[in-house]
């Protein structure tokens, strides 16, 4: 829920577009990535001086500017300030718990996106915000800190035939997006594994460790549901090409990526379903274990209650108890003893209560 | 939720379009039939070569090309290259767990329907896809192995009077949904006699497999809903005209398919509906009947324990007991044993506690 | 969910617009009653031979045929080529299993609808379908057997001066489902008689039936909601005036069995909500009692357990127990007994424990 | 669900538009109250007879017919014929379970609203039905049976100055409406209260009888939803202005109304989710006593049990029992029996087992 | 649920728009805070005089008015008459437990919002309503006592280069409601943090008190989500630019408070699930917990249930007892004992039943 570092009530009382950090991982300064291509030419580059990266910017290329480490506000300030862009938006770049959307500035689209990857150690799931500004030749990502999320696309774009190589900056988007989309369906993949073998678990027995790794899996879940699902309002609006910012050949491969998402909202949706089936059968399986439990000792306590009564009138004192003086009747008594407990044993057998 | 061979998360990573299969049946070479017809003549063939195929190809007349084994990418990629087919649309043709959906492509109509099958042995849901992609005169259908669902289909378009055999490749389209359509009430039988089956074991009394075997349906209803519910959305669009290729005449052919499609719908409610209902039985009346068993076995624990109690006291050596040295001592005890169990019994079965 | 009879499964595989019978009541030969009136005459007649009824059609008067008995589908296959009827039409005449919907075919209106009526004998609730055929001058209907559901219509025709006879076929389309719609509030004001009766029950203490009773009215209930909720929607369509053989005055009589219509939906859910709010009562009372039970069987066991233990005591052998040789020893374990068996009754009445 | 008089069933085969009285309160005369105002005047005169009510309608002003008793048919249908209202209308007006709702008869508009009020004894929630027609001039509205519930609006309307009187019917209408609506806060916080009467009870040690009284404040929010929430659509389609009887100047009014009744719709979701919440506190409350209960029982038996089988031991009758005859043997075994019972409670203690 | 104070209630009979205040904060007399500023100047003045403020109000330059203590009706009355506001508005300020909601007045804007606050002691959330109404170039805000909320904004204010203070009233408005929006933050953080405490608490064994809470903030959070849920409908009329009095280019400022309150709904509703998860575990773990208890405890009596009848055996009085007279018969039953309860150990170990 609350993040050890920023949280986002420090900014109460702030004016709006106040550049401040929210979110947990505060590196230090920011990395700046520079790629400019046209289907002649790639070159890129890595630095770490905002007046150096903008003097790289070529506007007759397509101009992509990754900013790793989104922490350092002054970078983040500063790439704002020469972009010119709107103070809103710069605010929300920085601001690390947002849900999925678009926002449409005039000349601008403006994404927010969310990437998942499994916890370290503990195997929760985590999530990072990753922004988009796309402009006309020009997009710029924002990520909280340095991935390899998307070096498949950028050794694509080193091959000279590449369709990104050839297309413009929405082509580079989509692609990113959907880098993003298909690695949803990694983190999807292990959570199913995770649920089979905690379903395997239930079937030989639950425990209580099984029981917390339910509901661990089930936050996870609510987790994964609110990052995935408003992706899919953003990715329609895409589809549906509102924005002149993307070509209208690009409209059907959005629509591939909001296939994608629906795909996965459904997995999620089926995993919840499983999960809540399967907490029936945990609870009903334990308290059946227990039950049988229960069940077996009083038995064997009511078994042996009536001859500890049989014992009892034995025991007792009378002056005059002809049995007590009977040659056979401690051996009587004993036959009489087996008999009541088979004939019990033999009645509760019958009714099936064991 | 995940098959054991090609998974989806082996294609993240991998540019757009790419042609990697998705799913579990991987048979090796694909098997190609192409039919072409008109009103007056009907030609079959079979093959495993695609050139041989595309030289059965007759534009003057209605061509249906079935592939069967989309695993085989490269049969897969030859048919999408000679057809001219969007990378995209080759690419969901292999990544056989998609959702229903249906496709616009200019001059192109594509659409993936789910069909269900008995799975082999244990007793569960399969589902495999079938994507159709629909030209002018031309219908490419693409399954993921050999069955024999369109034989009815094939029967038809060879008797000459055959309304199939009269119209075009949009009545053909027509024609195999419907089949796949129907096929769906085969299993929804077939799991309302489960459910009922299951219903008459729960009520003489419900046992550990009964509550498996009603949670295996469940997670077969979630299962088949998933495959059902999004036709619903492909046939309302294909009833309402929203494509060219099919025409006018169709549409009350494409709203029967869609009735019956949210008849289908319905009964997967209400068989949902009566699944948890059964859920509440079962666990009432396991509860219930080991209760019952508790009560009875601790009824006897308290009839015994007053009487043991009493042969205590009378087991107690104290020199002065009156009661020890009487004559009748003995049997008045023992009457009196006989009197406070009796009158328990009476109490307990007065207050109906069994 | 699946009636003895014919299925909807031994349909797969058949070409559409196939009439095969689906459902249970496979009456012999069917019934057709053929009404014709207009303001100054009424003429009814019945028979079972499709071409004496075809020559009583009269074009200048308005017609109603009412078939009885839809499993005889010749007599049904003749009506529909007779009026030219589409085969898909025809097909969902035979399919007994519909929800209630409406079609619109050029120049006909299609109406299927369910009519509610008690189970023989066991008390649960069966639905048969009736399917209307609405023409210009002309009202066809069909039912699954003979029932007298209509006769108050037939009276109403009969008489002169009412309002049935003065208007067109589609006043008297609006009167048979104004009767089938008001029949659904004789099963309602039945089903909450039933509830309330099952509350008494319950109140006055469950037991294993009520509870069947329950879960038997529930699935009724799912049953019945199945077939009343979409009528909701053809109704509405019809009062929306959406269908031009609707005469524009009578879109408030639509209105007002829409209406109707609501309310029993209503109905519905309110005895829906009520059934779950006693399945809660039934089973925190069963449990309550039944723990009740326990209590006191545990407090008579708690009593006597310490009791037996004291009598114990003074039945070791111990040849030094001075207490033995005293002459009040016996009396005095006595009164401790008494004593220690009225404190803790005491103890245990203070703590409300029974 | 059912009222003991007369039955919404008894209508099933009656000619629609037939005036059948539907409800409980079956008065038997009716009295009319007839209201002629304008800014100048303003008269008032309660009748019973039809004739005299009618002479006292006078177009030039604006005239308020209202009618307390709508069982007495012949009364409702006089003043329908006189100003010629539709039969189906007149239907709806004596059908008093209806749910609120608003129809447009071209020159009239008809709205039937549901006013609450604490039923008599038990607690529980009753509902009338109040209808009312709206006229150009003229308002008629029908009462189920007399009340004072308007009485405030007459006072208002006695007073020169006061808004009412110098405005239309449609004023009159909304004062009407808006004395009904806030009723339902007057119901509402009354039973605001009782739920915290419950949660009180609860926190205190919840009995059976509070869960009865649960779940009868349940049933009658199930009811009270019933009866307000299509209220608001009513009022939705006021203030959107759909009706030309209806001034401008009013929307505002009806939109304030609209708001009220939303506020209410609130109320009743927030008092369900509180229930439903005491139910679970409830519940395991309950559970929770119960096992505190066995939990000491048991506890008192296990102390028990260890001791009485050392008491047993030394009460064998084995010739050779050394201990038996040892001086210090019984005060040894009495300090044995104190040593373990107080190791078994501090164990217990540690264990916090009570 | 209801105030101590002045209830809605008390309103029932009286005319629309009678300024009855209805809340919990019944203050003395209000405050009134003018603020009149332009690009230039800022001037500021509390005062508790009506007419003194008026005097202040500079129709060439933004004004400002905060009534502090909305249940002195006389101060808001004669603001409402001086402004001439309609009089249901002025109900709807003196109304405080309305929902968040705006309405169009011609030449007004009206909007109402909730603010939260922590319950003074107990933990619990309170919320209070704030009024705005914002005129051309005027702003008046009604608040229900002294806070100060809105101190950063007057900070802002005196700024000379602050965009607020070169804006209109509008900026104003969306800068006080910004305030009000990242207040939620401050709330919904503090629950989460709870929610994680009630849960390590949960973790370490849960205890009535740990229901308690949960119960109250489960209740906390419905009164939450009554208070934020309607401000995202409000929020996105405002963003879509309903109302003139907005200028154009303050819709993406409102579209970013807009994102907020998703955002914090958002956080509700995973709040929600969360605790109802917890729910889960409570109830499985404190049963469990129990049921563990009682396990051992049946245990120890199911050991010494059966060495209590071999004790009584051999307390029996036969005279023909040839065991009793055995020189080693003694401590053969002693070792039989310690068999028998070993051999019961070593088979419950076995079992894993304890």
């Amino acid at each position: 829920m609350s993040g050890s570092r920023s949280r986002r009530s420090a900014k109460a009382g702030l004016p709006p577009g106040s550049l401040v950090h929210v979110g947990k991982h505060a590196a230090g300064k920011a990395t700046i990535t520079v790629a400019t291509y046209d289907a002649g030419e790639f070159r890129i580059k890595e630095s770490s001086s905002v007046e150096e990266c903008f003097s790289l910017v070529d506007p007759s290329r397509v101009t992509w500017i990754n900013v790793d480490g989104i922490s350092d506000a002054k970078t983040v300030e500063a790439i704002g300030t020469h972009f010119n862009l709107h103070p809103l938006l710069m605010e929300d770049v920085m601001n690390t718990d947002q849900r999925p959307k678009m926002e449409d500035y005039d000349n601008l689209l403006f994404l927010v996106v969310r990437v998942l990857s499994p916890g370290n150690g503990t195997g929760g799931i985590e999530s990072e915000q990753i922004s988009f500004v796309l402009g006309d030749r020009c997009l710029i990502s924002f990520q909280e800190r340095k991935t390899d999320l998307f070096k498949g696309v950028i050794d694509r774009l080193q091959m000279v035939r590449s369709r990104v190589r050839k297309s413009g900056a929405d082509y580079l988007l989509y692609s990113l997006i959907d880098v993003v989309v298909d690695n949803y369906f990694v983190i999807l993949e292990r959570m199913g594994d995770n649920v089979e073998e905690i379903e395997t678990k239930l079937i030989s027995g639950g425990r209580v460790e099984t029981l917390n790794a339910l509901q661990k899996m089930k936050k996870d879940l609510i987790y994964l549901r609110r990052s995935v699902w408003p992706l899919r309002e953003v990715l329609s609006g895409l589809e549906r090409g509102e924005s002149r910012l993307i070509s209208g050949t690009l409209h059907v491969f959005f629509r591939d990526i909001y296939d994608h998402t629906i795909h996965a909202i459904d997995t999620i949706e089926t995993l919840r379903d499983m999960l809540s089936g399967m907490l029936d059968i945990y609870l009903s399986s334990v308290s059946n274990r227990l039950n049988q439990v229960m069940k077996v000792l009083t038995i064997i306590s009511t078994i042996f209650i009536p001859l500890t009564f049989i014992a009892g009138v034995y025991g007792m004192n009378f002056k005059n108890m002809p049995e007590i003086g009977w040659p056979y009747g401690y051996p009587a008594v004993v036959v009489l003893m087996v008999f009541v407990s088979l004939a019990m044993l033999y009645y509760f057998k019958k009714k099936k209560w064991f």
